[in-house]
């Protein structure tokens, strides 16, 4: 059944511990769903799921700082509290965690990485799709992960495939450094064309929308290719590529064994083919596992 | 009362959680003394206090290799889990905590920084007394004490004031990353002549060991100093080397401020002295704050 009372927004550390603790004396299983806010049906999936497998969800909405590049999009990500919390209510989300950048960085933005301690990635998981272009991003990722599975204590944490790099880099930081939860990974969700849910889809103007269906058609060109006996990665990425549009720039379209993380030169089962884009200055993400 | 049982080892993460998972069922309130065992009437001391504190103690013997660079004496480094186990029983430590290197580090040490999550303090942290010659020494102690506070979850950690930039980094990790544990700081303790017990004084040959009092006395001549109102940092390190014999290799002799870690110019009420020397091949440090 569903709470339709709304979700109350809490956005301090010791009033979320507080609340924590009693749920914790009260041996409720707790989901936590680390989002950065702009909710959309692919959070909603995770929520969801959070919902049937414990007994209290909360989803926390922290656009995180040290996660964006100096020239990335940080200041322009979209940022709608009310209308997440009217999401989070419709699913019933039990609480909303959204602290401010003060609050989870509280000696100050400047001084990360020079005053502040850190979480960094293997360098395998790091240097390779996304961590390329995004320099120091997973650190920001795993950092502030790790600072909200130590606020929350959940039993199960829910994170999305479509930033696949993202998700093995937290499931091996939860296994590399013995944290105490479980990390649940669900499905990509798709708009009717088949591009992958994401809060930057906002930022597409009508044209780049109507072409932005492309990029996971061109996953699917991997996937039949490869289902025809297609295998060898330079051959079944160029013909697939072809499938994109001219004016689409593509940062990368690669074919990694999914539990190495490193080149397969042959596509076959357990190949995480990905890739990401830029249209109309939006940049995308995308990928497959076979 | 003295617990004379003799203490049981467990070398396993599964068994030890399972233990712990008992402790907090019974809302128990659990010390952990993680040591890399060698155990001398500092580390008592530590478990003193914590026996004092806590419901349970939890002596971690771990001689974790991320730590030790590759010219440094992990191989020497004394093992001696029966008398570690003597004094913990005599204690009464209520479990030791002892795994394998393989049992903490499952994908192998040769991965560590390229497979393998790690922990890094902040540059201003790091970069200076021990950090200068023991390069990645604090995020190998840093991701260990993060690994064994996640296994063990206890309510309070305790750790000696000999090490006071590990004491330091760490207390900073807990504050940065939101770690549920209060981190408790014991004084220094010292051999008959001043100098400061370490599991390292064993390899000191009978003369070596003989000159070594003069660590701690130097220190005493920097406080002498300051008392007589001589403050000035270059002058006052000056005067009190001159104690050291000179076949005492001075590594570091420094003078910072205990909260910034900055270089101190003057001496003043919260600077942190510390010294580093090797004397016949051995490397002691020490340390007093004013």
């Amino acid at each position: 059944m569903k709470n339709t009372a709304t979700t109350q927004i809490i956005d301090n550390i010791t009033d979320i511990k507080e609340r924590i603790r009693e749920f914790k004396e009260k041996k409720l299983v707790i989901g936590l769903v680390p989002t950065m806010g702009a909710l959309h049906i692919g959070h909603e999936s995770l929520i969801q799921k959070a919902k049937e497998e414990c007994d209290m969800v909360i989803t926390s909405i922290f656009v995180n700082p040290t996660q964006f590049g100096p020239m990335e999009d940080f200041n322009k990500y979209p940022r709608q509290l009310e209308a997440d919390r009217e999401i989070c209510s419709k699913l019933g989300v039990d609480l909303i965690f959204a602290p401010s950048p003060e609050e989870m960085y509280p000696q100050g933005l400047y001084s990360i990485g020079i005053d502040f301690t850190m979480v960094v990635p293997p360098a395998v998981f790091q240097n390779t799709l996304c961590g390329i272009s995004r320099i120091g991003h997973f650190n920001g990722v795993a950092t502030v992960v790790l600072k909200l599975l130590n606020i929350i204590n959940p039993d199960k944490a829910y994170f999305g495939r479509k930033d696949a790099q993202q998700f093995v880099i937290i499931k091996k930081m939860v296994k590399d450094l013995n944290l105490p939860v479980q990390i649940i990974d669900c499905p990509i969700i798709r708009e009717s064309d088949g591009l992958a849910c994401s809060s930057r889809n906002k930022y597409l103007n009508e044209a780049a929308r109507k072409k932005a269906g492309c990029i996971y058609k061109s996953l699917q060109k991997v996937e039949e290719l490869y289902n025809t006996g297609i295998t060898q990665t330079q051959e079944v990425i160029a013909q697939s590529k072809e499938l994109l549009p001219t004016d689409m720039e593509v940062e990368y379209f690669e074919a990694l064994d999914m539990d190495t993380f490193l080149p397969a030169k042959e596509i076959s089962k357990n190949t995480l083919v990905a890739i990401a884009i830029k249209l109309d200055g939006v940049r995308l993400i995308d990928n497959l596992v076979i």
